[in-house]
């Protein structure tokens, strides 16, 4: 019996997941917190060390990371009382873009007595907002000089990237850009730590650095344009070739065995990224096929053979999801985080007091309340931009909307409508897809709304006319990276030699799918049109309300 | 010393307050509730007597009013220790439009025995809706016919007016249309119990029952082409003259002394509206003085020598408020209404403990804190139309909007919004007499919202510009009502000879003026003009979503 081990860099903890090979089954698992969380302004160790920081940085310690491998690791293989040799491959996920800047020899700066006080010099998290600016600057740039990759970026590219990040490193901190010998992806060099080589994986190279298979990166001519000190960037900062994930990084080397627990001949696969890896995880590998991560907000995932420009999208990348085909991403910026706002903020105290006497969560009250409400019955229509519109607006000063309030309106016919609202805005993203000519066929669902909330996902069959298969792992990331772990070893020492194999054997669904109730679908056909006029007349340009009263705001 | 009485029928309670002539200050006052309160589906009585009643009916039992006469007035005379020979007057003011079917010697029909088991046979309260098809057809023919009386209205006329309360009587229940001799305003029923006499006050027959001084009411024509039975309706069951309000109804009757404790030389005004009346109380008698009488909803009430057509009020009525004066009616049917909607459901329990532990109110706690909110900091809009739009839209299937949500939205930032929503539509309103040339120069405000909501009266002022003074009595409609008994008296009597002598003498104003804010209002006019375009958007067909939207709801 051979066995594979996943590991899940999340937000805020890292998680280490053994499974049987050819098996979805979790065999056990260990999960740790960052010592340091998240340091942002106000935290501990930000106002130590750098005396504070702005509102819009997030930052995290290389250390946490290596802290999860000493601990998580041994302690799975211990708990599990498998044999260290048993495990034939290792794979990790991880949040994107989060990126150091690190010396030649893997060290990071900011382990570095020098810069240890520079905040420059730590792991920027993906939801470092900092360089803001950096990408406005970047994207009118390519626009001005036609830039054609920004295509596979739906027409933008975000202030969470790769090169935004760089770029305000230079301009802020000039003296870490200068001391790096290379910005990397945190997923990328933890792989390095686990088998000694660096390596850069096709899927955040793809969808988060600009990096195309068939063209490379942008032109030094572009990143001249931006700041001259950039126009060498790749070559002396970003020159390690990408790999292609399902590829093998290497195998153990001797001192992360010795830290580990691990044998040195264990497989390390190509690193990955938390919701791309997911895909395989569910068994997909068909085109057509639509992931949707769903928590506080939801990533799209869509595996195709059509090579499009897609207005809106996140990404679309070669090799970016599975080997071999185009994985497109979308995302929703607000999903679960919008149903939380409503119950926090907005729930009587009558409501929270009947769901402590039933020993039910506030939501999960509201969820029950909301099912009993046919579709078009609360007459009401939301517009699901409280934390502005990622697809397909590309817009972050859009803000929500919800109209059909009478003094009858109840609460729970508020949350439904803030769940539909999420819905559209989901199949928003498909019509858009399928209108540029890329087909979405199948809709599968992953994280904690999949998982725990039917009647959120009975609504999202309705609206969309699909059929929805869900995970049948909760731990589908830490799964996806134990099958690629398992590829990376490959058949001869008991895996696989592809993750198309490895999906269909390891990949899991839930017994419980999600079909469409034609009576509810043809009711939401009319509300879906008429959220569609309202999404582009908010949306697109017809009243900017939105952006004048958050200008007002902001004044 | 001389004392006025003032009576005032809300639509729970009636109210008797005793004044000093020349002075505002209450001297005392009782109160009674009416023992049958409103007779609606579900009530006991109408259990016990009709077998129960539909959804849109609200009765009441004249024998309620008698009994607040019989009541209050003798306890207002024991207890203030007047002689009842020095109170020299009394008026009344009632809701309305509040009609009851009356036999040739006063006798309500509901009275007798053949009838007493009808509910036609009753009064039919304001807010009985049972009429809309009538009034819906009404609109109609007026409109098919070219009727330039109805321009008087705004274009439009209510179910919850005369003659489709008439209709809908002669249509279920041609039986009772048949024995009443006549059909009345509860209020000037009452002022006939007073005085003996029967008279039809000009507040009510214009603004409710389609009278003009110069052109009386519709022509035979126009009610023979509703219903050929009601072509002789005005001679046959509506034949009594109209006084203008400000005059001298009569005397109290030995009868009527008998019950009441007042002496028989005692003056008794033409009965009035509740609203109407609140006019001079506030000592209002200029042209271009707007009363806002806030509540759950807000009446407007405009002096003026302009008569125009004014699209979208209620009603224009000359000698309606002021004798001399054209008076304008607007309204808006949704105003406090929707503050006590979101605080009843949307108060989370965190704030309601709170509001407990500080020993305030949960609406006064919200409007705390939304009082720290700059104008335009909360990012947000919203539409007033939880109830429909009463004035300019008159349309009763618009529903409420808000926009400009972010995960950062809290509680009462909406709750301000919800304010600031209602003051955009009393600027509106102001907007529409302006531009349709009746010009608005002074603001005043009385009811609830006027005297315990400074929060609200001072956004009031910043959004419309204007100093706003305040009633200075918390019983200003049976202040209005005392006025109007004075000037009944007249001056030979120890009253006044005409009501605005009385009004300028006894009409009162709080210490109290809310004087706008320029910096807040230079935010107001930004956020007005995105109000204006989106009332047009949603409130005048270029994209009718709500309606389809109810359409569904109800479908």
């Amino acid at each position: 019996m051979k066995y594979t081990l996943g590991i899940d860099f999340g937000t805020l903890s890292g998680r280490a997941a053994l499974f049987k090979v050819g098996s979805p089954e979790e065999i056990c698992c260990s999960v740790m917190e960052y010592p340091h969380a998240v340091i942002s302004t106000g935290s501990e160790f930000a106002n130590k060390m750098f005396g504070g920081l702005p509102q819009d940085f997030a930052l995290q310690h290389p250390q946490d990371y290596i802290d999860v491998l000493k601990n998580t690791i041994p302690d799975v293989i211990k708990k599990s009382g498998v044999k260290a040799e048993d495990i034939i491959g290792l794979g990790i996920d991880f949040t994107a873009c989060t990126m150091l800047p690190i010396k030649k020899d893997g060290t990071p700066l900011c382990f570095t007595d020098k810069f240890k006080s520079n905040p420059y010099a730590y792991v920027k998290l993906w939801k470092h907002h900092a360089a803001q600016d950096k990408a406005n600057r970047l994207n009118e740039i390519a626009h001005e000089r036609d830039e054609k990759w920004i295509n596979s970026y739906g027409g933008k590219i975000s202030s969470e990237w790769m090169f935004p990040k760089i770029w305000e490193t230079l301009d802020k901190a000039p003296e870490v850009y200068e001391a790096a010998d290379s910005f990397v992806e945190a997923a990328d060099w933890v792989i390095s730590r686990l088998c000694g080589k660096e390596t850069k994986n096709s899927c955040t190279a793809g969808y988060k650095a600009m990096w195309n298979k068939k063209y490379g990166y942008p032109s030094k001519e572009f990143f001249a344009s931006l700041d001259k000190r950039l126009e060498n960037v790749i070559e002396e900062k970003f020159s390690c070739p990408v790999s292609p994930i399902g590829s093998k990084a290497g195998e153990i080397t001797k001192e992360a065995a010795e830290m580990t627990g691990l044998c040195e001949r264990c497989a390390v696969a190509v690193a990955n990224v938390d919701a791309h890896v997911t895909v395989p995880a569910l068994g997909m590998k068909e085109k057509g096929n639509m992931l949707m991560i769903m928590g506080t907000s939801t990533c799209h995932m869509l595996l195709s053979d059509e090579d499009r420009y897609v207005p809106g999208i996140c990404g679309s990348v070669e090799d970016g999801i599975l080997p071999g085909m185009i994985g497109y991403e979308a995302g929703q910026s607000c999903v679960g985080d919008s149903f939380a706002w409503f119950t926090e903020n907005m729930l009587s105290g009558e409501y929270k007091a009947e769901a402590e006497s039933r020993g039910i969560s506030p939501q999960q009250l509201l969820a029950e309340k909301a099912e009993k409400i046919p579709a078009g019955k609360s007459g009401l229509l939301a517009l699901d931009w409280w934390n502005g519109n990622r697809s397909i607006l590309v817009d972050v000063d859009l803000s929500g909307m919800i109209l059909g309030m009478t003094l009858a309106t109840k609460p729970e016919e508020i949350y439904k409508a803030l769940v539909e609202s999420t819905a559209y805005g989901t199949r928003m993203i498909i019509e858009n897809f399928e209108t540029h000519g890329v087909p979405v066929t199948g809709l599968y669902a992953a994280g904690g709304i999949a998982v725990k909330s039917p009647e959120t996902m009975q609504i999202y069959a309705d609206v969309t006319g699909l059929e929805i298969k869900i995970s049948g792992s909760s731990q589908a990331p830490a799964l996806g990276s134990a099958i690629f772990g398992a590829v990376a070893a490959g058949k001869a020492k008991g895996g696989y030699d592809s993750v198309f194999e490895a999906a269909e054997q390891m990949g899991s669904l839930s017994d419980i799918t999600y079909i469409p109730n034609k009576k509810s679908k043809a009711v939401y056909d009319k509300l879906f049109a008429e959220y569609k006029v309202l999404h582009d007349y908010f949306g697109r340009g017809q009243n900017d309300v939105m952006k004048r009263l958050k200008k007002l705001k902001d004044e």
